[in-house]
C-alpha cells in the first residue's frame, strides 16, 4: 500500500505544556490514516510513497472548529447589526423554518469547503438535519463531530428523532462521530437534559450544548431558579456524562470549583468573534477554566453571525480578547493559543488522544502554510506569523486522516464550482421570512 | 492619451451620509489620474482605452490606512507577548537604534507591497528617515502622507533636520503629501509643539502625532501637569494648526468639546487591533468623537505590534470594539465602518476632497474585490461580506492615480521576489539588541 511522505517541511511542535517550536527540514511518513514518523530530512524509507514537496512551507496540527453550525454559510450576511434577542426572534430562528434537508445538504457542502481550504481539519457541528452535514462531510473528506440539535418545545418525538440521528451517525464513518444536541439550558427543560444525560450515560455519548453564553442568561437562570446555568448541567448529570460547552462567558466564579470536578471530561469553546459583535459584553473566562483544568478549544459559531468559518481569525480573536479581558498583554502567548486551536479542539472534539498534534501514531490531520508572502515577512518568529498575520489564504495544502483533500490550494473531493452554483440558487430560500413562524423564541 | 476603463464592475457607492450601496454592471472612465464617469455599463465612449474587464468584480475605493509606522514591518514577530512598557522600552526603542537610510527604505518597500497587493492605496506614515518612506512610495506607486518622526531629547538639529525632511518631501511627487511629526505629548516637549504648530500655521503643514493612547497616558498627564493630552494639544497651538491625532483610546468626556472646536482640521486614526494586543484597556472613543463632528480613519499601526498592514482586518477590527465599547451591536453599522476605512481615512490623510469615494473629479484610487470565493458566498449583502468575511487576498486589480499598480494580484511597479530578498538579508540587523542603547524611554 503507497504511503504518503511529506519531505522537507518545516513542522510546528505543539507539546501539551510549554513552548511550541517549528522544526526545520522535516520529513513526515504517513500510512493508514495515521502519522507513522517524524524525521530529519534525508533517505527516503523503503515502501511506495507519494511525495509532496513541503520545502518552504509549515506543517501545522490540522485546526479543529470547536463550534459551530456549518449549513449556517448559507445566511452569511443576512443578519447584520442586530441585538442578540433581534438576532434571534427577527432573523435566525424564523429563517430556520425554511430549513430543508437538501438546502442544509448544500450550505454544510460549502461549510466544508470553506473550512477544508483554509486549514480546518475538523469540525464540532451543532445543527438540524445533521444526517444530510454528515453526508456532506462524508463527501468531502474532513472530519467531524456532529450533534443534531433539539428543542423541548418541539416535543419528545423530535427529541427521539434528533437522538435517533446520532446513533445513526455514530456507526456512518470513520472520520465522524456524534454527540447528543440539546439546544441550551434556556431551550431545554431539566427533565430533557436529565434523559439526554443518561442516554449519554448509558450509550457512550457526549453531549455538546450552549450555556451560559451571556451574564444575563446565568443572571436570569439565577433570578428564575436560583442557579446558574453549570448548576443546572450539574444536577442534571450532563456535566457527569461529558459535554462540550459552547461559549461559557456567563460562566461565574462560583461555577469553577463545579467544573473542576468534571474537568477531564467537560471542554468549553470560545468563539469571540461573535462576542463582540453581538456586544454580548464578556467573553469565555478561559483563565479561570484553564486553572480549573477545564480545556479550552477555538470555534467560529455560525457564519450567520461570524461571517466565516476561519480558525485562524478566531484563534487570534480568542489571543487578543484574552489580552484585553485580563488587562495582561502576557497573558494567551503564542504557544497557548497554538494549543487551544489545536490540542485545545481535539479535546472539545472528544478527539484528545487522536488528533491536534503532528506527532507518530496521531491521524494524519495536517494543514501545509506559505508563510512566504510579504504580510508575513520577514520571520523573526514563525509562531507568530502563524497568530498574528497569516491569512487563510496561506493554506496550500491539507491532509486529513492521511488524504491529500487540498493539494496546491484546490479541493481535490468535491466540484467547488458546482457547491458554489448550488449555494448560490438556494440562498434566497433560507432567508425568506414570507412563512411566518420561527423554530424557537429567545427569552433566556 | 490613452484612458481606463473598468467595464462591466460592481460599484461600492459610499456617501457622506446614509447607507452605502453597491451598483451593478457599472463602467468606470479615469483619465489623467482622475476618475471622469461612472455609467451603467453601454457603448465605449469615443477614446483610446485601456479596458479592465471588472465583471464578477466589486470596485471599492482604495483604503486608507490611517497611521502606521510602515518600515517597522522589518520588526514584524519581533516583539509579542509584551506589556507596552517592554514592547517600547526592552524591544522597540533599543531596536531602532539600528536603523539606518538603506534598512528603512528595505522596510518601506515591503511594506508599500503588502499594502498595494491588499488594496491599501494610501498610507499616513510617521516615521524616521522618511525620505527613504518617500522613495519607496513613489517607486510603488502608492499615495503617501509622510511625518518625519522626532523626540525633543533629539534635541533641536534632529528637530530642525525632520522638519526640512518635511518640506522637501511635500514638492517631491504628486502622489506624496508631509506632514510635521512630533512623536507623542510625552515625548515632545510644550515649546517644541509650539514650535511645531507656529512652522505648520505658516507653511501650511498638517501635524501627526500620538496623544492620549491610553487612559494611563491621560491621568499620567493629568497628575504631573494638571492637563489632559488634549489640553496640552490645545494649548500649544496643535489643534489649531490641524492635525491627525493617533489613537486617542485616552480621550475623556471633557476633552470632547475641545476637539468639537476643531473638528474641521482635526482627526483621529484608531488601530485596535494594537489596543487589545498591548492590553491598553480602552479603544478610542469613536461615537464621542463622532457627535463632536471629529472625522475618524482607521489604522494598523506598525507591524511590530499590529503584524500585518491590512486595513480590512483594521476595519473589521474597530467595527467589533465599538459595538463592544458601546454595548451595542448596532452601533457602528456596515456603512459607517466602510465610510470610516475609506472617506475617514482620507479626512486624516488630509485628502478628503481629493480620494476616499468612487465619484467623478476624484483622484482614481480604486480597489477591485474578488467575492466569489467559498468564504464570501453567498452574498446576500455585499457590504457584510467587505466588512466581516473578505480577505485582503480577495484583492485582485488596484489602480492608484489612474495607474493600474496591482493586476490580477501581481504588482507592476517592483520586483517582489527582490522586495522580499531584501528584507529578509537585513531582517537579523533590525532586531539586534547588542548595541546596546535606546532612541526613546517609555514614561509618559
Amino acid at each position: 500500500m503507497t504511503g504518503l511522505l511529506i519531505r522537507d517541511v518545516s513542522v510546528l511542535i505543539v507539546p501539551v505544556v510549554g513552548e511550541c517550536r517549528v522544526d526545520e527540514a522535516q520529513d513526515i511518513y504517513v500510512q493508514d490514516s495515521r502519522i507513522t514518523a517524524i524525521t530529519p530530512t534525508g533517505p527516503v524509507t523503503a515502501g511506495e510513497w507519494e511525495v509532496i514537496d513541503g520545502s518552504g512551507l509549515v506543517a501545522v496540527p490540522g485546526l479543529v472548529n470547536s463550534h459551530t453550525h456549518s449549513p449556517m454559510v448559507m445566511m452569511r450576511g443576512a443578519a447584520e447589526d442586530l441585538s442578540i434577542d433581534d438576532w434571534f426572534n427577527q432573523r435566525i430562528w424564523p429563517m430556520e423554518v425554511n430549513l430543508t434537508p437538501e438546502r442544509v445538504r448544500v450550505g454544510a457542502r460549502l461549510a466544508c469547503a470553506e473550512m477544508l481550504l483554509a486549514g480546518v481539519t475538523t469540525f464540532v457541528d451543532h445543527y438540524f438535519h445533521a444526517d444530510q452535514i454528515a453526508a456532506a462531510a462524508v463527501e468531502s473528506g474532513i472530519r467531524a463531530d456532529l450533534a443534531p440539535t433539539y428543542f423541548s418545545s418541539a416535543g419528545p418525538e423530535a427529541i427521539d428523532a434528533a437522538i435517533a440521528t446520532a446513533r445513526e451517525l455514530s456507526t456512518l464513518d470513520s472520520r465522524i462521530t456524534a454527540s447528543l444536541g440539546p439546544h441550551a439550558t434556556y431551550t431545554v427543560n431539566d427533565d430533557d437534559l436529565r434523559r439526554t444525560a443518561d442516554i449519554a450515560q448509558a450509550e457512550g455519548f457526549r453531549i455538546h450544548l450552549h450555556a451560559a453564553e451571556t451574564d444575563d442568561q446565568t443572571q436570569s437562570s439565577v433570578d428564575k431558579y436560583g442557579v446558574t446555568p453549570m448548576q443546572v448541567l450539574e444536577r442534571t448529570g450532563v456535566l457527569e456524562a461529558g459535554t462540550l460547552i459552547a461559549h461559557g462567558c456567563g460562566i461565574r466564579e462560583s461555577d469553577l470549583p463545579i467544573l473542576e470536578r468534571y474537568a477531564d471530561r467537560v471542554t468549553v469553546a470560545s468563539c469571540p468573534k461573535v462576542y463582540l459583535k453581538l456586544a454580548m459584553g464578556e467573553v469565555t473566562p478561559i483563565k479561570g477554566l484553564q486553572a480549573a483544568g477545564v480545556r479550552v478549544g477555538v470555534g467560529t459559531d455560525g457564519a450567520a453571525v461570524h461571517n466565516t468559518l476561519d480558525v485562524w481569525e478566531s484563534l487570534r480573536m480568542v489571543a487578543l480578547t484574552q489580552k484585553q479581558r485580563e488587562h495582561d498583554a502576557e497573558w494567551m502567548p503564542l504557544s497557548d493559543i497554538i494549543r487551544l486551536a489545536t490540542r485545545g479542539g481535539a479535546a472539545a472534539a472528544g478527539l484528545a488522544d487522536s488528533i491536534g498534534a503532528l506527532e507518530p501514531g496521531r491521524q494524519a490531520d495536517i494543514v501545509l502554510v506559505d508563510l512566504s508572502k510579504p504580510h508575513n515577512q520577514p520571520i523573526h518568529d514563525p509562531r507568530a506569523a502563524l497568530v498574528y498575520s497569516v491569512r487563510a489564504s496561506d493554506v496550500v495544502t491539507v491532509v486529513v486522516d492521511g488524504n491529500v483533500v487540498v493539494r496546491d490550494r484546490r479541493l481535490t473531493t468535491m466540484d467547488l464550482d458546482e457547491v458554489l452554483a448550488d449555494a448560490r440558487a438556494l440562498a434566497h430560500t433560507l432567508v425568506d421570512l414570507s412563512q411566518g413562524g420561527a423554530v424557537q423564541h429567545y427569552a433566556p
